[in-house]
């Protein structure tokens, strides 16, 4: 990696060669569900997480000593547990306090990455009003953040996967080049869908309010996506992170991972009948792939925060 | 088989003694979209269409004679196409549409079977008003349909998948037997989770609005869900399909897939801490399942409308 | 339902009207493995089984007494206990003895279902012999097995499924009727692709050898599969059906799911270039399938066989 | 980034602040076969292949022109027709052709990413013999390669994934650090089981022969799993990196993604039945997960070569 966030031991004295590069090792999508009920009217955090530690493992993977490898059904209990003692207000403040605990208390974890999936569920309404212990999934998207320690530095991002947009008109895709394996005509109006990826990353300082940055990234993200009049998928995502950026100062950068979910004309010429961009194929794959990233200028990278996260380093 | 909704061939001088049995053939998840335009408020369809014919299939099973095999691609194309032609006003009625072409039309097709699933899609709010033609996928459940001919009878079934839904209290279970290989203990507050999968028959009657059976029914189920003091989530599943056919005279029978979505109290004790109910494991497998039919009494039965239909025959 | 496998209770003395239907409930997914260790070289067995009761559940259904409701828990442990205390020899007899002990001991439990999937493992080889407790997981299909309790009467079901076979030629498709909506050509020479899923019943004998059977059916599958010169989808799978019945006298029929996984020739000629059925794309959606059942004629149907099961009934 | 391989575009001049960093565009899962007729007895090459191209596609992104935009649907087209011009002898030579064409004949393309699954197919047996042109899916692991040109240099990886392997016994874990949240009990022997993904990367040399570097690295992980007494997880992956690279000298690394997929010992101890590591649940969330890259003292590091390949950057 060469980063300096995980563990790059050096070879010496090795005497075959071969040395340990980088790591890292924990449990992976726990599962853990919180019921606040100091109230009859109760609130739920359903949470997927993942704790992966980062320090002196040599020993263990060289000999087999384990003197150093918290284990990962601790890493687990300490999930529960801290569901327990500090509650989840936030996934990325739950992770801070899950990465700071094992990097404090650990001597040999220099650092490490946490990561969240939180599932939205609202209130089932009756006679108006949500009741107060039943829940329906909120279905659209899944919310996401990561936390890395590294080098004594904290990255926090949140973000959210699966957020499935479609423009029925008002998308074009011309002036491509043409060479010799280029048979894609040119459209002044074809349907723009995609899932939506997408992880920001804040700026480091105190007191950022993460639910609030959440609830304004997503309506930002949606509103943009409806209002931009398409010339291709890469200027929609750039109208759209360019957005974010400018209203919400918290935030460093962004970056998305966007598929083009094709949706094709059905030739129905052959049975007499006209298509109007009316009658669409959905696609499965192949599919448009686009990764980008929207950052703020005069702000420094930070590739430890995005290091092995799919799509995203 | 022996319903007389599939092709039951008799072994009628076949020499080898081996015979065909009940079949059914056809192409399977057709996705199609279908984009109304007729003015700048565009509104959108999108389904998953499968279409399977039943008839006189022997002579091709037999010897590769396809006079009689009306080609998947061509039930494909008819998709299509009948979404042009006639539009998609609510899934029950495109099935029905197709149904009768391909039984009206193909003289050795006696009948068969059409579902579809539908896809939410609602539109993107902008400043308070939801755009003409950019959409966010609803993700809450998956809309079905499936619609049998047999017999020269038609059935029809609505329905509803992956719709989760949780109580945080209010459900108990106990006064189970107790065998020698039972260890689960009582308790009188548990979570209650499940993910709702159902279909409802419609009496045979012309007029059916299938929309508003289909957001009156899940509106009900919801409801029932909040409002049910769970013992069991038998007892719950039964609350449910009793009150929607007590509320939808239009309705026949309704039947339900539900697995129980456990959710295990975490043992904090060992931590020096007290778990009221707060902090859950959510298990993935293995899960209770539970297949259950409510009906209306003095309704004659429908067993063609559900074979083939994973979980609900 | 109608066929007596599953509770069917009357509507009597009911005063709204609407009456539990067919039901059955259990636990779904109970990932076993089982380890035979008697000598050094290790055996191992790796299963997903389902158990599913039936019998009289009405007054859990309708004022939730759970008096007569096994837990679905108690069920797992009976499936972890006896596959100590039997071990597995099968999947079809395992799932034998759990039908046994359900309906033998549990006095309003008359009926159920059983199911499993079993996982292959071989041994890892080692300088040319197969280690004694190191394996890696055969891939290529899963077996299956399907035990049914219904008015007494024991059904068993052997399977596999996800086997993937392709042919690069040696099929055909021609002579389809051809109406408004066809479009596709005639082919003499084409790719024949499937993933079968396969199912077959057992006559009601003592003595069948499960294991043997599994490896003769598949072996016959895959070499008619390979001999068969193919006009159709449907006659392959006729074919391999015919085969297998005359061959196996122990079964009384066997039922087939099988997707066409179309093969499409891609055009290469805007590019200069002919493809002799050379390239072709892999299409996802949608896809051919097939429902065929193939009956040894004169024995009598055993529809609750079949019953609940996705995609054979 | 700020490894050079991606575009990393300086804010110089934008009025907004707000700047396109890195990215990448391309087409995802292009699914391809290619059958070798030459003779009767055919070959077949099953790939899922993605293109993605890095340059200067600020225009695009900033302001909707596309002229340096090669459409996604023409690098589908390339490798369709490439499967034709150049067949496909192993996945890695397939992708440095797409690659080299791609970075060599569009100017504003820098370097790319270009990666492949492949299916094995084998030989359907008949009489003894493998078929010409009947196959059956080999199911045990699918390869992975990826190619990647950054700077003028071309990266290559070889690689698998989903290689399930089980020890039933010479697995120990104990004498890891004990806090406050551990409970996990220390043992001599328990399973061990995980689903390999590992990728490896080749020296920069002209000549090596792909497909035999994957026998040999596929046998030696399978016989070090095999014949490591195994003390962690850890101990084990580095004794099959080790082994890896001292055996094979046209490597320089090797990353593994490999979980600890739990089998927890079934207490039957409620049923008086004792438990001598026999029976075991299998645990699907959560699971061990282990990031490890074994590399080659004194070789450059490529980190180019791993960046955006998820769980391995």
């Amino acid at each position: 990696m060469g980063t300096g966030d995980i563990e790059d031991r050096p070879a010496a004295g090795d005497r075959s060669g071969i040395v340990l590069g980088s790591n890292q090792y924990g449990k992976a999508e726990v599962r853990v569900v919180r019921i606040e009920r100091d109230t009859a009217r109760h609130r739920i955090a359903d949470l997927n997480v993942t704790s992966l530690l980062r320090g002196d493992y040599e020993e263990c993977y060289r000999g087999g000593d384990n003197a150093h490898v918290l284990a990962t059904d601790t890493q687990k209990n300490t999930i529960y547990a801290f569901a327990k003692e500090y509650g989840i207000s936030s996934p990325e403040e739950f992770l801070l306090t899950l990465g700071r605990h094992f990097t404090g208390s650990v001597p040999w974890t220099t650092g490490g990455r946490w990561e969240a999936e939180q599932f939205g569920w609202e209130r089932i309404p009756v006679q108006g009003r949500g009741h107060d212990h039943s829940f329906v999934r909120t279905g659209q998207e899944v919310r996401t953040a990561a936390v890395t320690i590294a080098d004594g530095v904290e990255h926090v991002l949140g973000g959210l996967k699966d957020l499935l947009v479609l423009k029925s008109t008002g998308s074009e895709f011309h002036g491509f080049p043409r060479d010799k394996y280029t048979t894609l005509p040119e459209t002044t109006d074809r349907i723009l869908a995609t899932s939506v990826t997408a992880r920001w990353r804040f700026l480091p300082a105190a007191g950022a309010d993460y639910d609030a940055s959440y609830a304004a990234v997503k309506a930002l993200l949606l509103e943009t996506f409806a209002q931009t009049h398409s010339l291709s998928l890469q200027q929609t995502i750039f109208a759209i992170g360019e957005r974010i950026l400018q209203e919400r100062a918290e935030l460093a950068e962004i970056r998305f991972v966007m598929p083009n979910k094709h949706h094709y004309l059905m030739d129905l010429g052959p049975f007499g009948l006209q298509n109007n961009n009316e009658v669409f194929i959905v696609g499965d794959r192949p599919y448009g792939l686009m990764n980008t990233a929207v950052t703020r200028a005069g702000q420094a990278e930070a590739p430890a925060a995005w290091e092995w996260l799919a799509g995203f380093c």
